[in-house]
């Protein structure tokens, strides 16, 4: 019997791809979160890291392009790519796009859930009885 | 008679604002599309374009970012920003993000529409009779 599998098309050496998809996050309020997105054969191209929601553009390679002073960049020789947000608030609950500036523009996306009620409870206190 | 006004609020001297809004364009497929994005008080913040459809991250200040090697950015002395896109295809067509990298980002749109036939005219040739 002749077993005909269908093409594969194999990876283009020149143009990066992403290795695994990013993992969501949960994080306590006032925390740092940190998503990772790892691109394997990076080459010439640079990676960003957007607000899915908005669009606002937070980091471009190694540079933060926002000027929110919780939101900075690092990267481990080029393969993964951290956004980190620190002091997390409830208005930065939602996706981000890791993004990759080839001709046709590459991207996944990672989630972060905030969870704790600091603003409610500071809000709505306790009654101690 | 007391004409009581509602408040205003003064702009911020150092917050950017857009001077205007970006004006929709028409261009033939095969053109040249220039939208342009006029902010005032710039200062040390930096204007990006952004495809809007797909998040795609075309320039941030006077760097292209994207590896499409239709798309260029001009300036005039930081005021007006200019998104150029040669040679205008169908996948061109579609709406555009000026934004500012404050930390609350400031935004507004411009959209593309081309017009012209020339991939079916060619795909179906008119024929003479």
């Amino acid at each position: 019997m002749v077993v005909t599998e269908a093409p594969t098309t194999p990876p283009r050496p020149d143009i990066p791809e992403f290795e695994q998809a990013i993992a969501n996050l949960t994080v306590p309020l006032g925390r740092e979160a940190i998503l990772s997105c790892t691109v394997d054969r990076i080459g010439k191209y640079k990676v960003g890291w957007l607000k899915a929601s908005d669009q606002t553009v937070l980091t471009m390679h190694n540079r933060v392009v926002t000027h929110n002073s919780r939101v900075a960049v690092s990267h481990d020789n080029q393969r993964t790519w951290r956004l980190h947000i620190r002091q997390i608030k409830e208005t930065d609950r939602g996706c981000y796009m890791c993004q990759i500036n080839t001709s046709v523009m590459r991207s996944q996306v990672g989630c972060i859930d905030v969870h704790g009620e600091y603003a409610s409870s500071r809000a709505r206190p306790t009654r101690r009885l």
